[in-house]
């Protein structure tokens, strides 16, 4: 019975994120206006956003705040049960926990906070208020019409660890970027898709960026017209394009305050019980685009810092590993045009 | 204890199909040269193929017999111990069973085949070989680009008597065509889209078809394009079109042996906890086609006869509820061109 | 030099029509509300619309009236001089011809109005005020994004005489539907299309439909799961479907006052010198909806009654070809569902 | 009278190029088998292509030779006496001119090559041999799906000469990167799309481009999959990408010899008789790709050598103005990584 403490949460998928913005009227038109999220609710500083085909009461929650920041990733867990699990399960790694209330987060039932051995906030729930589904509401679509949150990108100065980590919360490995001596990069899930959570090389920890879902590729291409239509076309970052990893189809936009979210489509089920890791090798460049097309600079380089269960920013640690670099000379990092 | 033997099987998904065809070369042309599934296997009378996503050995067999049949349907299941259960669940309920040793279809490990209380042969399996994954060669795409196998649609004279099946092998359920009397229509998953299995009121047993997932809805338009190229049209029954139940895109092709499929895109997920069930009424004309186009006569009549495990034609019970003639009046039918 | 009078108006392509609606608010949610159709200008009980592409003043006039009818349909002219040419044209054939001075219908230059020997009123106008082009303003679509006026379709009772009309007019043909002995329908161009006009067998004069282009065929699709949503989807008489005729992906509505519009995209090129005529043969199950679907009863049967240039109700004359009869049995007339 | 002998030819549209190519059996490979254009005719070190669409003998001339280099580019006239226009119009300039008699290139009637004011030598051609329209043979589809030609464009150290050349030839302008002072870009057409050819700054006479049309962009990032899919995504160069000028959604793709295609979709009509030009400033980052990504070098610095009349590879002149240094510092030139 020794071990019985250790059984981790049964994670079902990732639910939501918490962003920092400094301008909450200006996030929202990013946001709901031009990228076309449902508010669910707001108040108190804070917007409530979910996809069309969402059941559950968010995917995102907008703060405003002093500086942008990422305050915490939510996944959402199979039963009651499952919090005081992850109480035990972060407990035992000197991880500090949290609960908190039903309600105290609006759409939410009880919760447990905590700050993993990553150094991230990362939630607990699972009661989640259903709404209604606007899934088959097309007259209402705009936007690039989101689907759901599909997943998070974290950036960590050590891969590997972090692969350990939620590879013992229970989440198995799609793909990964590698070498003969060393993993770059690695996609892990629970929902029967390619990814909830996955790991990008660099100093850390940050968010790199939040994934959701769209139907089709169409959709990917229509919210890149509708930003070059209104002369938004900087938060395009990178992209569209052909994942090689994943296979999805994608575009990566950054929000006004430099928060990254990718529009992700087209990846494939991962549920067979002996699904294989498909692995990548770093020097295949394909990998981050089928199409050869070369990465950002600031798409390595940039992400969200994140802020510790204190509420404050937690300081990076560089990484030794440096996947760009892998590849300088090779990958040759594309740039975009200054913004004007 | 006296339960435990009644335990269900942990069924992971809607795994393959086994359909006799008069003519293999025949059935060739058109699964594999038309639609462009994969060969994986073939011999002694057979064809084992599958879609491009798919890592499994094969979603669909054809072999060649005296008259159309569909021979079983076959479910993956989550572990060895999941053959022994299946075996106790069948038997409990007086179920005829039969151990199919490893090997023996090939691309298989150990099977349980029962027939289950509708009259259909199901096959339980866990092993699969796993083989080389297309996802990403788009250079051998053709025909419909077929992913994977979605789901099976049965037909059967009792949908709640189905339903309660169903229910008790452990599958959830996302839709159901109802009125405030009767339920017409089901839809049950293992696997987190709207269904691995459903059920449409007419004689039964009967198999109404196969599901093929595609990624988008221009694979459906194509293959349609490429039958009208070919004066092949005959093989549209109906569609292209959009669900109302699933929200999935779609078209109903019938084989050269009458044997029915549908390549079907675009659903949704369905795996949280709570996910509820969507109810729609019989008389809404959006729930089998969203753009209220008409049901074909010929879809809610024509079905594939199954086989029991004796490998003999099962005789069709008529149903007692008529979902189209709910709708006489108001559904109005449509036909389809006679063929010329 | 006799026969210079008889040099035809040089026509660029078909401009706008002016439909008779019977409640301008309801036709307004219709047309621009949910099609997305731009209002450049109203009043006077009129609204003046065009598509996302144009640059002219208007597509669509819709103009209240006390029962539904097609009040003309206008082309444009390469040069004033054609304004002239238009008035001997038709004066030599015994038509009635009418001036309209510049501004009378807002946005258009000098126009001449007649009534041509098929008993329709046709105005040709060279002048038309230039308005902002939408094409790259992604951000204001909406509905089925229709970019312009793509052609007009005709009923008439005698296709061969309404062939001979506009071939004198220098229009070329592009297709046609036949028999041995008979012309079924046929698509006539100036503009470097499949169309400007076409001729259904039928009860005429009348007016079939207007045709209106999008980019593509996602566009079709989108405003039938818009139409759906609302619970609209008797809106949508046939379709969405490939037209063997022109290749073009299609759908078909009708308007609150049952006006006739086909969404269209994808039909090819026709300007080069000697672009043959395709020749369809009536027995051909493809050459209506290469998918071979059925025709909708009511698509043959039904349109919109024209006015003479006495603003009066034409009477209709029957038909003695009848295309749907020559494939009774074969074609087997789809309906669509009562509406509810 | 004295005008008339430089009254210029009727032009229809852009018809063909003829490229030498070192590798003949290589050529076939990436314009045949991968791209999917259609082999209508070959023999003599020779192949002769086109799009599924065509009825015209061929699009593309492949000859093998001994470095890689555009040979000609041909324009279709109207009638057979703008042959006669075509000498006049050109030796009136002082251009060399040559006539060369039907069949001696396969599938053309009569034409004329001169060697233009700009140094190209450019073919006219009125009778074309009418081959099978394959528009719907969906069935024979594959790579590409290249619909027809649609423009050349090229290389001149001099864009108003170039644009006033043309213009002089009858063609009108569709579009323009200019500022106050210069003109850096224009597209000028003769058939309704927005060009036959196009200008583009730089060292010439150089071919920069064959523009070939497909309907969809679906087809444009099927191209780019199958590329990827086959290790051969250095052929990639730039995008896919939506464009300012035009409205087009297009990819750039380098074949075995450098030579360089773009795939187009979706621009718009041009056929009204007032058609105004669409002016782009040089310093609007959307102008070339209206997602702001950022134009690659080497499709700014790298083109196909021209040979004149004689077969010989004409001298380049150096522009003495280079759009992409009016961005310096702002367009941010990206890279594609090296090929591997």
């Amino acid at each position: 019975m020794t071990e019985q403490p250790l059984e981790p949460p049964a994670v079902v998928r990732s639910l939501y994120a918490e962003l920092v913005v400094t301008d909450l009227d200006r996030a929202r038109w990013f946001w709901v206006d031009l990228l076309g999220l449902v508010v669910e609710h707001e108040g108190e500083g804070r917007l409530f956003l979910r996809g069309y085909d969402e059941l559950t009461h968010h995917n995102l929650v907008l703060r405003e705040g002093p500086e942008p920041a990422a305050d915490r990733l939510a996944f959402r867990v199979a039963s009651p049960v499952d919090l005081e699990r992850a109480e035990r399960f972060f407990s035992a790694r000197g991880c500090r926990t949290r609960r908190v209330p039903a309600g105290r987060v609006p759409g939410l039932g009880d919760a447990v906070r905590v700050q993993d051995p990553l150094g991230f906030v990362v939630e607990f729930v699972h009661q989640v208020q259903t709404v209604e589904r606007l899934h088959q509401r097309y007259d209402l679509r705009r936007g690039a019409e989101i689907s759901r949150l599909d997943h998070f990108n974290i950036v960590v100065p050590d891969v590997p660890r972090a692969f350990a980590h939620y590879d013992s919360l229970g989440f198995r490995c799609s793909e990964t970027i590698e070498d003969d001596d060393h993993l770059y990069a690695a996609w892990m899930y629970r929902k029967q898709t390619v990814h909830d959570i996955a790991f990008t090389s660099g100093a850390g920890p940050r968010l790199h960026h939040i994934g959701f879902f769209t139907h089709e590729a169409a959709q990917v291409l229509r919210i890149c017209d509708v930003l070059g239509s209104l002369h938004q076309e900087h938060h395009i970052e990178r992209g569209p394009g052909r994942h090689g990893v994943s296979n999805a189809f994608y575009v990566y936009l950054r929000d006004p305050d430099g928060h990254r979210l990718e529009l992700y489509t087209s990846d494939y089920y991962t549920g067979d019980p002996d699904h294989p890791v498909l692995r990548w090798n770093v020097q295949d460049p394909r990998r981050r685009d089928f199409w050869g097309n070369a990465v950002i600079e600031s798409w390595y380089r940039e992400a969200t810092a994140v802020r510790g269960l204190d509420g404050q920013i937690q300081p990076a640690v560089e990484a030794k590993l440096d996947e760009s670099a892998a590849r300088v000379g090779a990958d040759g990092l594309g740039t975009r045009p200054a913004q004007e």
